[in-house]
């Protein structure tokens, strides 16, 4: 998916590649901006970026494989959670990211989960993304539990997570309510509360 | 949107506009079940219903008019919000009936929500159908204060309501996570923690 560098064909390894795939990409996350993903044809996406069409259904083959490729590449930008000395700063950080990326016009993030309604390829790229994303924010857990903040019986680490994002998604993705400026810190400290009261235990070892 | 029945031209009130409706409305759900919103036409749901196409032009105007109709209907049908005796067991009892209508193959509820994505008249009706399901379930806060298994401070039911249901949204439409038959105790679990917890607060009156 995430079509690696050509090495044998340049000197400088993934250079022409790598500029290939920036261009394309580009192109299409400007194409998803300007009229979603209903909008994206290869044709379009060949014209504005300036890369011949051949090339493009060559090494995309279809508007899945642009789109699955475009979420790769959004998993490839060194992202990395915050840290800001406290489960409930972190969270809230996280959140106010989520919420950013989610109210922003046009959004890409809410561009591509609309696409990953129509293309199963975008979707599995999107799930892998996903997966991606939480288990780096695993961390704020472990640390959290490093620094005493909550047991380490009461944390298990995605279930927490999930609940202090999920609720910035449904309410501005799904129910389209009006941004809060108030909800990434409120989900977040309803998340550490239930973590301290016991919400997420860690499953017991089977067996042994 | 709902179409209220033609009384003019029946003798039973809604006898015929209501008939005529319901077999449209019928023919919108099996074409969305068979090949979701992108596979609905105008034809399609004239040849499946067997109404002439001219009522359903008329009546219906477009496939947005279609969608709006049938999220409405789906928010005429009667539902009503467990009872369980407990905050818990209703939240619960709330997750699972949510749970199998997003697990269902092919959903309904699943394809509407794909639907919303591209269509502003479906988006409403999305939007507005969430509202009304959300303001029936404040019930359950309601009487779980009035049971005393919370104080009426820490009883914002919208707030709570969605922490306890967006979880399973979350995981099943957006992140398709296989199905966890747990997930909704333990969303309704965790949300009751929290607002014991007081993570959910009434807003104070402003001024006074």
């Amino acid at each position: 998916m995430t079509n690696p560098p050509d090495t044998t064909s340049n000197r400088r390894p993934g250079g022409r590649t790598a500029r290939i795939r920036a261009q394309v990409l580009d192109a299409v996350r400007a194409e998803l901006a300007e009229s979603g993903h209903e909008g994206l044809t290869m044709e379009g996406v060949a014209t504005r970026s300036g890369v011949h069409r051949a090339t493009v259904y060559r090494r995309w083959r279809d508007v899945g494989g642009l789109l699955a490729d475009v979420i790769a590449a959004a998993g490839e930008t060194g992202w990395q959670p915050p840290d800001t000395g406290s489960l409930r700063g972190d969270l809230t950080a996280l959140n106010q990211e989520i919420q950013e990326s989610l109210v922003v016009r046009p959004s890409f993030a809410v561009a591509l989960m609309a696409a990953s309604f129509h293309s199963e390829q975008a979707a599995r790229a999107q799930t892998r993304l996903w997966a991606d994303r939480y288990a780096q924010c695993e961390i704020l857990v472990e640390r959290a539990v490093g620094r005493g903040e909550l047991p380490a019986r009461h944390a298990d680490a995605r279930s927490l997570l999930i609940a202090a994002t999920a609720p910035l998604y449904h309410q501005l993705v799904l129910l389209r309510t009006r941004p809060d400026p108030r909800l990434p810190e409120r989900a977040a400290r309803a998340a550490v509360l239930a973590a301290a009261a016991g919400a997420f235990p860690v499953p017991r070892e089977e067996g042994g």
